[in-house]
């Protein structure tokens, strides 16, 4: 007689616990029943990983050969040497998926690399986060109806791209979009990185020490970003320096045509600057 | 014997029936049993309210005679011809506010003329909204918990900022902020309008068009009041301009120092950018 067979269990490895790495481990421990290997510097972080549950077993890298996935949670210039460093430490097959916030740096550091050696490297970003970092943050739900994005190219094994869909939709993503690594740094400079940017910039105001009283959901919405990691952020930024200028100037660009406006008073040219915003908004929701 | 005397029931005229004063009347009809009469050009709005039994009655100008307090949710200009024309309608004593995004305008306008007339008149600004407008949006609960800004001066009578102080308590304001008109205006151009105009000029970019799968809260956040209202932040703009350039250009010189930090690759000069806006919305939470 046959009998039914489950899914496999897989081990994946989450190496960095912080806010992302965190919340990835968490959630795959709440979502799917595979075995989780957390990987961090900083042993608290472990401790704290494995007496929440959020990980089943502490790995230094040597352990990573038993992962059929690893996951990085590292910053960009981190998962590079993470990985360079420890080429020889994941089995042939093994998939990696780094989750930073940019991807034409790691991707072009590792991908060819990591295919010398048998190993698939995917890049990935998760659209997701909150105004704090490391591990005490960390939310299985993090990534509940949030997107995924994936930075497959020509040579990536269908096998390999189907298995993350599966899993990051197991863990709470409810959209996956695949984009060339340039396609995502582009649009990630216009959608989180000049946010934090102008954020930032936003925040610098004199009259922000006085806001007291006078401020509505407006000001907050646009200054909430400000609270970011800025060493995180002026890694990312630099990496992305190229799109996130244009971005800068394209927005500068616009307050100029507003600022024209109003000094002139053209009420006309100033409704349909506003006008054309809003219908943009609109159409975009 | 003496009887127990609770406190009268005022009547109090609400003149436009949009978001603002919509919810206005709404408030005043739910959280206290004073006598609500409305005004509106628009006569399906008026029956809007009536059946919603948002007012207790329509009111011509006229019929505000009856008015211990009047409330203008008009447009600026609006406002100051409204009061200017119907002057002779308001009973000697009567409280008059309007509640524009703008108050050196009105209050400037307005307080010396009502003064003649033995009105009071007093400048308002309620701290809440939505990105819809009109009577429909219009909700007894917008001002729960917001800040009402006034803006007295040293011949306001004590007993109008008394009144109008618990009355807009009632209401469900959480503070009652005092400023001049000049300090509304410039903290305002900061805290609302500058977040109108940058959010404007955010949805402009390319790459709005192209952002699903894209964006997490930042983006959402950066954009959300660019569905502004663009016929009345073109008026309030306007009337405040002067304030309001300051602001577009404090924030253009901050968006500079990123940029100049990025081009030039000045990693300790762009931490201390991100960090100084870090700490500083910290500091303001």
């Amino acid at each position: 007689m046959f009998g039914t067979t489950k899914a496999p269990i897989l081990t994946i490895g989450v190496v960095g616990l912080g806010l992302i790495g965190g919340s990835m481990a968490k959630a795959l421990k709440k979502y799917t029943n595979h075995r989780i290997l957390g990987c961090d510097i900083d042993e608290a972080t472990i401790r704290e990983a494995l007496s929440s549950r959020s990980i089943d077993q502490a790995a230094a890298p040597a352990d990573l050969s038993g992962c059929e996935v690893v996951l990085f949670a590292l910053y960009p210039q981190q998962t590079v040497q993470f990985v360079k460093e420890h080429l020889d430490c994941f089995r042939p097959g093994c998939i990696l998926v780094d989750l930073c916030g940019v991807k034409r740096y790691t991707v072009d550091s590792l991908t060819g690399l990591c295919a010398e050696k048998g190993l698939t490297f995917i890049g990935g970003h998760p659209m997701a986060g909150k105004e704090c970092w490391g591990f005490s943050g960390a939310d299985a739900e993090l990534y509940a109806g949030a997107s995924m994005i994936l930075t497959p190219d020509g040579r990536t094994p269908q096998a390999a791209l189907y298995l993350l869909t599966v899993l990051f939709a197991a863990v709470g993503f409810s959209t996956i979009t695949t984009a060339t690594p340039a396609e995502h740094d582009s649009m990630i400079a216009f959608t989180s990185q000049l946010a934090h940017i102008v954020s930032s910039a936003y925040i610098k105001s004199p009259r922000a020490q006085q806001h007291a009283g006078f401020s509505a959901g407006s000001y907050k919405d646009l200054t909430r970003v400000a609270k970011l990691n800025p060493k995180m952020w002026t890694e990312l930024f630099l990496e992305n320096g190229d799109y996130l200028v244009e971005e800068i100037d394209e927005i500068t660009r616009h307050l100029q045509e507003y600022r024209e406006a109003i000094v002139t008073k053209d009420a006309p040219r100033l409704y349909q600057l506003l006008e054309d915003g809003r219908r943009k908004k609109e159409a975009l929701q």
